[in-house]
C-alpha cells in the first residue's frame, strides 16, 4: 500500500534510497539540513540517476517520470516528517550528529512510523539508546546505491520490537530489497565482516609480498565471485559434493579449517602498503578519472542488475 | 602455436582442461590411471560439457566439435607424455600418489615440457622436491570448471625456474585463462585463503546466531558479489572516494581496521553446526537433487561467461 516515507539526509545514499522508495510507489519526503541541498544538488542528481535507469532498461521511461513525480523536496523538517510511515536517516556518519538528529526525529515522527539508520559502522544502540521511542528504531544499511545493489542489513538494538523488525522487513521487501536480519548487534553487520574477513587477508597477501594488487582482483572477477554472483558460499559448498554440505565439510573440512586458522586478515597494514597499492590503481585509473569510471561502475552495475533479473532461479 | 599438452588424471578436472586446452587449438592427450575411465567416463562427459558449451551459444556448433576432435585418449602413459610440451596433472589429491605419479612424468617428459598439477591444497614443494627437473615444475591451479571460470593460480616452488613460470603464464593467457602468479608458496594459495577468510567469518556469525545461513548467502548474491563480479575489491575501494584508493583508507582505514580485527575466520565450527546449515540448505536441495542444481549451476555459469565476456571494460 503506497505510505508516505521520509528521507532525512540528501547526500548520495539519500538520494538513492528516495529512487527506491518512490519505485514502489511511496511518496518520498526529501529533507535535508542544508536547505540548499535539496533542490540544487539531490533533486538534480536523482533527475540523472532516473534517467540512467531509464537507458538501462531497468525502468521505462514512465515508471522513472512517476517515480520523479513522487519524490517531494522539503526545506521544513516537520513538514517531511508529516505523515510518514517509514523514516530513513541518512546524515553524515557522525554520531553525535546523528543522536541529536533522532532526538529530533522521535519526537515528531507519528506513533506508530518506523525509524531506521542507513549508517555503515556505528552501532544502532549508541544511535537510539536515548529515545522514549527506541522500540520503532533499528539500522537499515543499505549498499550504495540500494535501487541496483538490493542487500539491506536490518539491525535491531536490545530494545527494537520484534514486530517492528518483522515490519521493515516487510517493507524493504515490497521495496524491491532483499532484507537480511541480525539476530544480534555485532560490529560491521554481516555485509562489512564479511567483506573486511577478505580484504584484510587480501592486504595481508600483498603487504607480504606474495602477489600483486592486480592479482587480487583477478582472482575475484575471475574466480570467487563468478559463483557469489548467483549462489553464496554455503550453497557453493553444498553443490560441491555428492552427499552436499556436510559431504562437503566431511572431505575438505580440515583443509578449510587449516587454511581459515592461517589467514590474517588483521594484518598490520601501514601507509607505505595504502600508497603502493593506490599507485598501482591509479596507473589505470587515475585520481582525476576516477568520477568517469564510478559512472562507468554504476553502467555495469545497471547491466548486472538487468542479467541477475533475468538469469532463472531453477 | 598449436602444441601437445597432456592431461593427466581423467576425472572431473582433467576434462575440464582437456576441454580448456582444445578449445584453444591444442592437441590433447588424455590419460588416466584407470583405463576403462577414458573411454567410459572422461570422453563422454567431455561430449556433454561441448554439448552444453555449443548450446550456450560461447562455442559454435563446428568449434564444438573441432575441439572434440583434438581430444585424444591413450591407454599408455608413455604415449600420452610423447611429444608434450606441457603436462597437466589431476589426479586425485593424494600426496603420496601424486609424488609417485611426478617421478615418473619427470622421467619421461621431454626435456623442455613443463610439469603443472591441478593441486588445490598440496604445496607444490612437496610434490616436487625429489625430481632431477623439478625447475621446470610448478603449480597450476584451476577452479572448476576452468572453460568457464578463468582463473589459474601459478604458484611457483623454490625452485621453479622464473621462465617457466612466464612460458606457463603466456601458455595460459594463450588458452584463455586468466592467470595469477604468487611470488612465493603459501597455504591455501590466493583463491581459498581469500574464500576461507570470509567462509569462516561467516561460520562464525552462523555459529553465534548472528544470522541465518540464508542470510550469509543473501549477502553475497545480492549485495558484495554485484560489484566484486566485475570489480575486485581494491577496484571496489579506489572508486568509493573522490581522492582514489588512499582517500578511501584514509577516511575509512579506521573502520577497515576495527571490522577486520574483530572477525573470526578461525572460529572453532563442529559437527552441529555443519549439521544445522546442512539441513537448512537441504530444505531447498535435497542431496538427491544436488547433481540436478549441478547441472544449473553449470547453465548459470555459462550466462555469467556469457554476460562478462560482452560487459564493455570501457
Amino acid at each position: 500500500m503506497p505510505s508516505i516515507v521520509a528521507c532525512i539526509g540528501a547526500g548520495n545514499v539519500g538520494c538513492a534510497w528516495a529512487i527506491v522508495f518512490a519505485r514502489a510507489g511511496h511518496t518520498v519526503h526529501l529533507y535535508d539540513a542544508d536547505p540548499a541541498a535539496v533542490a540544487q544538488r539531490a533533486l538534480p542528481a536523482i533527475d540523472i540517476s532516473l534517467a540512467d535507469l531509464a537507458a538501462s532498461g531497468l525502468l521505462t521511461a514512465a515508471a522513472a517520470a512517476a517515480a520523479r513525480a513522487r519524490i517531494l523536496g522539503f526545506e521544513s523538517f516537520e513538514a517531511a516528517l508529516d505523515g510518514a510511515t517509514h523514516i530513513q536517516e541518512s546524515a553524515s556518519e557522525n554520531a553525535a550528529l546523528k543522536v541529536e538528529l533522532f532526538s529530533r526525529i522521535d519526537a515528531l515522527a507519528a506513533p506508530d512510523a518506523i525509524i531506521a539508520s542507513s549508517t555503515s559502522a556505528i552501532p544502532g544502540s549508541q544511535l537510539f539508546a536515548h529515545l522514549p521511542g527506541r522500540a520503532r528504531c533499528l539500522v537499515a544499511h543499505p549498499v550504495n546505491p540500494p535501487y541496483l545493489i538490493p542487500l539491506v542489513e536490518l539491525c535491531p538494538t536490545p530494545w527494537t520490537g520484534i514486530e517492528i523488525v518483522a515490519r521493515c522487513r516487510r517493507f524493504m521487501a515490497d521495496c524491491g530489497q532483499r532484507p537480511v536480519e541480525l539476530k544480534r548487534e555485532i560490529t560491521g553487520f554481516l555485509l562489512n565482516r564479511l567483506q573486511f574477513a577478505l580484504v584484510g587477508e587480501a592486504l595481508h597477501l600483498v603487504g607480504e609480498g606474495y602477489c600483486t594488487p592486480e592479482d587480487i582482483d583477478t582472482v575475484m572477477t575471475a574466480g570467487l565471485a563468478r559463483r557469489w554472483a548467483f549462489l553464496g558460499p554455503f550453497e557453493v559448498a553444498h553443490l560441491n559434493a555428492t552427499a552436499g554440505y556436510a559431504g562437503f565439510m566431511s572431505g575438505l573440512g580440515d583443509m578449510v579449517r587449516s587454511v581459515a586458522a592461517d589467514v590474517r586478515p588483521d594484518y598490520p597494514w601501514d601507509d607505505a602498503l595504502v600508497a603502493r597499492i593506490h599507485a598501482r590503481l591509479s596507473a589505470d585509473t587515475a585520481v582525476e578519472d576516477v568520477p568517469q569510471r564510478q559512472a562507468w561502475r554504476d553502467r555495469q552495475l545497471m547491466a548486472v542488475a538487468r542479467f541477475l533479473a533475468d538469469l532463472p532461479r531453477d
